[in-house]
């Protein structure tokens, strides 16, 4: 047992940076002015991430990015609308669940966990039926980790003239999203992903000509994200009690940001790490669910190792004891577990993390590492 | 302007101790044992506050208080229930908006803001509608202070076997509520207030017979009570990524509670400030909006001074200066502010918070404290 905290290999909450922690060690009022005014910061930068402009408004959203994804669904899409739900993992299906509960009448669109959805495919499903309103889409699944064509997919719904939905939860801030080249409707994410700072708050960005729409829509006062931008407008508050020390800490986390070049600039860490993650796996004898080409710099998938000696909970407790926290799969189908590769850390944590899955894979004589169905097709 | 946090004089976020703040420098994985563990022992916890025992399930939701409080109502009553919110401020008002946007129907039970409602009002207004189904009441209206007899009109409620919803935010942890005692169906609290904690989550208290028949009842995902109740007992998890920090910062907060000599320890800390604030303050010459019978020791609410002198922005910014943050009136027949008397902080801090008061006054040359109206009473 470390009695240092683990490095998070999991898609949020993640390893965060001590500068970013320390900013919660201060008691803010919710309604005093250096609190107003870091709220203001925070929205103006998270709105110029995706360079939204006069044009977008960024609401804040306590809770987790769930929270965040039904207060824009629900203030988004009115009680008459018609969403076609993109769906290639869990986030998409809690994006259907989500409109089933709130009543949102929606079709969905299933592709494979390993295929993303296409442009194509959406765009044959608009042209199919025209009571569809929306569209959402999730831009990387993180129950693999897969990609999905962001641009491609906005320029079909353009091209439809419907509203599109993305939840950006872990991609925001690491793979680029830009208002002046994608219309949406909105774009939703939260504090502890790959902005890097403490879970706890979401924020969405939504397009004011369809924001406007939107008074009445919600299901919901507290994710009523109409009724915050309004209120917001008026008072330059939160219209109930902020997270105070999560709001601080993603004002530093924001800062580390900008500091760090941004998009580009972390975007470019997490491929660094994704790519020596997936190198030393692929080294080791793992295999991994899903192909480079549609692989998210965020999180890789890999397949259980068909070896007998193999457990999860196990190899999870060994790994963990050596300073790094896997996740566990969250696929149906297949045994898979999963390794994040964002958060505070770079390169040497990724081939530390690496090497600590090697010292346990020959601790356990684990030493069939390919995957049953492969083993099998391979005999 | 000072360097150093102002003590808040607000009824949350309040003053946390260092110790409860330091707790949030730390990166937990949400579904790491380490954070499971954490969650298991705050759940233990505070249904050992009310003493809830093996009857009752403690559900944590993150986000503001008010998103509990919807979560709580949204869950508990069914979609064709009949709610009587009793309303003597406004998180009364806001119960009733809670219904009116998740279609409860309901039917309002209105005081002034310095009434308290009493058991005999709920007692004829139940006797008089056999179609309500539950009670709301708020414990202590924060928007005045006003504290409302809650086990008379729990004995009320329970006589006529409705359900109780006890939105407690500003009570819970000072203000003894006792589960074996009364009857409630559910009692709602959060994070960032008497527990002295940093704002970010809330939780209910629920009575399993009712919480039982919940299923389906919410009109929210993120929201549903009972489904993160159903969810935790098969995982021991969150549903939905919790705010790790915050909850980490509970835990603490708990602790000191505990070694505080819990709700009587807590009570009497407060009773204490809130005397120590009345006396001065009065000695001052600033007039109560709510006489002390009827005053919880939690936040007192003061009329504004008379003198063309005072106002309160410049009030405000003063007092903030001396290392003192207050809190705006919420009234809209009268003009006040109020003063918390809660936090992390105990008797001295009240007498250099009346004396901070008292050089401000001095300052701004205000001489005439009473109230308008009873100025012109007394010429």
């Amino acid at each position: 047992m470390t009695t240092l905290d683990p490095i998070l290999l999991t898609p949020g909450p993640l390893t965060t940076t001590l500068q970013t922690k320390q900013a919660q060690l201060r008691d803010y009022g919710s309604r005093d002015i250096a609190f107003i005014d870091m709220t203001a910061a925070l929205i103006t930068q998270l709105n110029d991430i995706v360079h939204g402009g006069d044009d977008h408004a960024c609401v804040l959203m306590q809770g987790s990015g769930t929270f965040s994804v039904e207060a824009a669904l629900g203030t988004l899409i009115p009680r008459n609308g018609h969403v076609l739900v993109c769906i290639n993992g869990e986030y998409g299906k809690r994006i259907a669940k989500i409109c089933e509960i709130i009543q949102r009448k929606h079709k969905i669109l299933q592709t494979g966990e390993d295929q993303p959805t296409t442009a194509r495919m959406v765009d044959e499903a608009l042209a199919a039926d025209a009571s569809l309103t929306h569209v959402s889409i999730v831009h990387c699944e993180t129950s693999t980790g897969i990609l999905n064509p962001l641009e491609e997919i906005a320029a079909v719904v353009a091209k439809h003239k419907r509203g599109l939905f993305i939840d950006a939860m872990s991609s925001f801030g690491a793979i680029d999203i830009d208002a002046r080249k994608i219309r949406f409707d909105g774009v939703v994410a939260a504090s502890g992903k790959c902005l890097e700072s403490v879970p706890g708050m979401g924020f969405a960005i939504l397009r004011k000509a369809a924001l406007e729409q939107c008074k009445g829509n919600c299901h919901s006062l507290s994710l009523d994200l109409y009724d915050q931008w309004q209120a917001y407008m008026r008072t330059k508050q939160w219209r109930f009690t902020p997270p105070t020390t999560v709001v601080a800490a993603l004002a530093e986390a924001l800062k580390q940001f900008q500091a760090q070049g941004g998009v580009a600039g972390r975007g470019a860490r997490y491929r660094k790490n994704c790519e020596t993650l997936i190198d030393g796996m692929e080294k080791l004898g793992f295999v991994s669910f899903l192909p480079r080409s549609i692989q998210a710099p965020i999180i890789t998938t890999w397949h259980a190792p068909a070896d007998p000696k193999y457990n999860f909970n196990v190899f999870y407790d060994k790994v963990r004891e050596r300073g790094f926290t896997l996740y566990p799969g969250k696929l149906t189908q297949v045994e898979t577990f999963r390794v994040g590769c964002i958060g505070a850390i770079g390169d040497t944590e990724m081939k530390q993390a690496v090497d600590a899955i090697a010292a346990i894979v020959k601790e356990m004589g684990i030493t069939q590492l390919k995957p049953a169905a492969k083993a099998r097709a391979a005999a």
